[in-house]
């Protein structure tokens, strides 16, 4: 079955670079796609890399496009090409990489490994995690206020909730250990929740600062100082591909952080 | 090959019911996974016909729950439990099932499929077509009036937004004659997009009715009506158990709605 299996991926993997197209000037979404390949060492193209990047993305998302006789049309950046192959939506390009790169217990030892993976690593909880950090202050008292009191709302409550979400992951049997979210290894789950938390942490240095102190959620905190001394992350963190937070899913406001 | 995998697809099938773990008293996300069960005449359980619901969803959700040696700790309802295995996340649960209920070409003549299915069908577009119906008017003016400005907005601007995407994915040619998202055939991403455009079309009937009349999105309406009357969703909307529309994802409120 083994070798089946590996035939099947052979014959799959189609032998040129993977293409990711994403905005340039902020790490977004398209990070996510990133640090996976970046920590398998694979070889691809990043449209926030080239000089016409933003034309790379519009024209996918232009309502003209209708996709092609194979492909629907892509949704929004971030985008994957690899052969023929055209797909969007974060949590969809994992899916489609994680096998590829190595980054999810191969299918004939573990068979449903992808879908334990891909529950806390795909979306719903990292994107509950970042939800609090896009709340621009306003020059108009009103909202500002409200921004004011959805960060705090955010900061006493949701951020909590999730961060014990994941330490409950780590701590539970399935974790194998309690370094890495699912069996034992790094998956691309905890690049996802890494890249998360990195934002959050960026959104909110002195709560995050604060919170960490606290060591109710250790192992999260560990489990980002792990994926950040990986040594193709680290590199790719102090290289200039990793671009700056800026106004895009992590926003660092100070007034909105806790004083 | 086809043998080998209908093989593979035998083993892994837990020769039990499918348990949808979700809370009692409106559809919410629950109803995608319903859905996707109903339409594959599928043998399951659902702990929104249990008089005990909803403690069978706090037990899975409680912050004591560590899962187990092969499960991580659900993140939040919907829930599915098949055999030994217990998984969380909305589209996570759909990619597990999609295949096992014939919601997705299979792999051996469509490898990719799954990634071209789920792009359109699992999660962001989705949740963007949905994203502005849980805005609650407020007693408090201020609030009444942001309300009403980003239903506004949502029925201007995001609403067709997202509507001309899967427009766009119904016009193009991997879509096969334009009746379901890809390939031909109806996929469980057509089921997603029905349910979101119901509760749409529940939350601003009147928007909705006037955006349907215009007939710039007429394949994506056909769609809806053409899932309503495949014939096991027919009985099933029918039933009681297609539980009615309440204070969940979509929500109606007339004072939000068009004129």
């Amino acid at each position: 079955m083994a070798s089946t299996q590996a035939a099947k991926r052979q014959k799959s993997t189609k032998d040129v670079p993977y293409e990711l197209i994403y905005w340039p000037g902020l790490p977004g979404r398209g990070e996510h796609i990133r640090l996976a390949l970046e920590e398998a060492g694979a070889s691809y193209t990043d449209s926030a890399q080239q000089k016409d990047g933003i034309n790379v993305v519009l024209a996918q998302i232009n309502p003209q496009n209708l996709g092609d006789a194979s492909n629907p049309p892509p949704c929004a950046p971030p985008i994957l090409k690899h052969g023929d192959l055209t797909i969007s939506q974060t949590p969809n390009i994992l899916l489609y990489l994680a096998p590829r790169l190595g980054l999810v217990p191969p299918t004939e030892e573990d068979e449903d490994a992808i879908y334990k993976v891909n529950q806390p690593g795909a979306d719903g909880a990292g994107r509950a995690l970042e939800r609090g950090t896009r709340l621009p202050p306003s020059d108009c008292d009103g909202l500002k206020t409200e921004a004011k009191r959805k960060s705090g709302d955010y900061i006493a409550n949701r951020l909590p909730k999730f961060l014990g979400y994941f330490e409950r992951v780590l701590q539970g049997e399935a974790s194998k250990g309690g370094k890495w979210l699912y069996g034992g290894n790094l998956t691309y789950a905890d690049l996802v929740l890494f890249q998360c938390l990195d934002g959050v942490k960026f959104a909110f240095p002195k709560a995050t600062g604060r919170i960490e102190k606290e060591g109710k959620f250790g192992k999260v905190f560990e489990l980002h100082r792990a994926v950040q001394e990986r040594p193709r992350i680290k590199e790719y963190l102090a290289s200039e591909k990793r671009q700056k937070y800026s106004l895009g899913i992590y926003r660092h406001y100070p007034e909105l952080d806790e004083e």
